[in-house]
């Protein structure tokens, strides 16, 4: 059962969605573990109702690797890449962009005027609103309009510093929550202070996101918001793994009940 | 001894300032009580050194009034206005800006373009900061840029809708923290709403600011930014007050134990 599946395309970089679209790609990454104690539910079978599935597809050199390793770690694992590739993911991604329920895209900086360099990147992290399991982050204050500059008498940042804002839209008729952020951090400082005025996260412990943002310094993007987007989705895929199990451990009980 | 006065002058309606400069103008406010009980330090004498004026200047129809009667509120009093004027106010104005602590602007929107009916106000509190028993209002997070439109998923407003903006900055040369408000309230949820989202506001239970505005409901102002701010600024000057009295009292208790 196709539960999520991620793609990943490109906007100026690159572009992640991760969907509920029962749709398959050639790129699927399993994750499954078999059951061996019922009444904790933390290992499961594979059998087919049982499994859930992680898909991932992105435009070459858009960062799957990365934000599969970056996964793998949130998970627990060891964050090595995954094998194989996937030639056709090129043509594969536009289609589902309306399946999607979350999009990394990576755009120009708004900060540098006519920027040329393409160095720093503004990257939007796009959540689809209603989706079981899925509770969209956000900045401050759940469902208003806030652009946020981090940058000032508590924190300081160097040239062109980081500009967060937070937004309702909708992205292919759905109604969609936009987190942009626009530069880059240069210091721990910067990225624990951002991590603290996020809400809905998924962390298991304050500053989860800034440990696995250290952890893997020297993945690409690990300095801006692809990174900081790709370990955040990385824990909503986390949370809704284990509230998805969770769910199917206590229906069967409760059958069993009745 | 002139500890914090209070101006009033015009941008495009009203402006206010609360200074603790020693300077005087005609028309100060005197707020006195006998000490009748030093442990409690709630009554004071009205001794020069324990004398706490608060004085108010602004031009004609700026709002001196019903600032005073939202102030005296704040303390307890019976909301009416003060006795008299002050014909030489307008003079008084601009050379005392620099010396201010707080000041209340008032502007066209920016929510309508071109308006042309100056309905909808724009007002921006403006606070000095170091200023000692006098901490600055603040929107989300102290010190950074935040701009938020409260009106979204959770909050609806009508047209033009409700903006606020929070940036430090500096006011003839000193450091301040300005809050502005743009646009007008038209329901008690937007009103309790905003409140419950700005801090240090100096109030002695959740909803103070809300029930002061609601009480003076029929004052002019009273569903927009000069409402709001005068009502802030009255709870500042209170706390400012309290603070003051405390450690007067403190003080020569101090003193005599050594």
């Amino acid at each position: 059962m196709a539960v999520s599946t991620i793609y990943s395309t490109q906007a100026l970089n690159s572009t992640h969605f991760l969907t509920s679209s029962p749709s398959s790609s050639s790129k699927q990454v399993f994750f499954y573990r078999r059951q061996t104690n019922r009444r904790f539910n933390t290992i499961i079978t594979c059998a087919a109702q049982q499994t859930v599935v992680i898909g991932l597809a992105a435009d070459s050199g858009c960062g799957k690797s990365t934000f599969m390793r970056r996964l793998t770690s949130v998970f627990g694992g060891a964050a090595e890449p995954p094998k194989g590739g996937n030639p056709d993911s090129n043509t594969l991604i536009n289609p589902q962009k309306q399946y999607a329920d979350a999009v990394i895209e990576v755009l120009p900086t708004q900060l540098i005027p006519d920027d040329n360099e393409g160095k720093v990147l503004r990257v939007r992290l796009i959540m689809k609103e209603g989706v079981k399991y899925f509770s969209p982050v956000y900045l401050f204050d759940e469902g208003s309009t806030i652009s946020w500059i981090p940058c000032g008498r508590k924190l300081t940042c160097s040239y062109p510093g980081i500009k967060f804002d937070y937004a309702p839209d909708s992205y292919f008729d759905h109604e969609v929550s936009v987190v942009e952020m626009d530069g880059q951090f240069d210091r721990l400082d910067e990225l624990i202070y951002v991590e603290s005025h996020l809400s809905n996260l998924s962390t298991k412990f304050y500053g989860e996101v800034t440990q696995q943002m250290l952890k893997h310094a020297d993945f690409p993007g690990s300095n801006n918001g692809t990174g900081l987007f790709q370990t955040i989705v990385g824990l909503k895929i986390r949370d809704l793994y284990e509230q998805l199990i969770a769910n199917k451990a206590t229906a069967p009980a409760e059958a069993a009940k009745a």
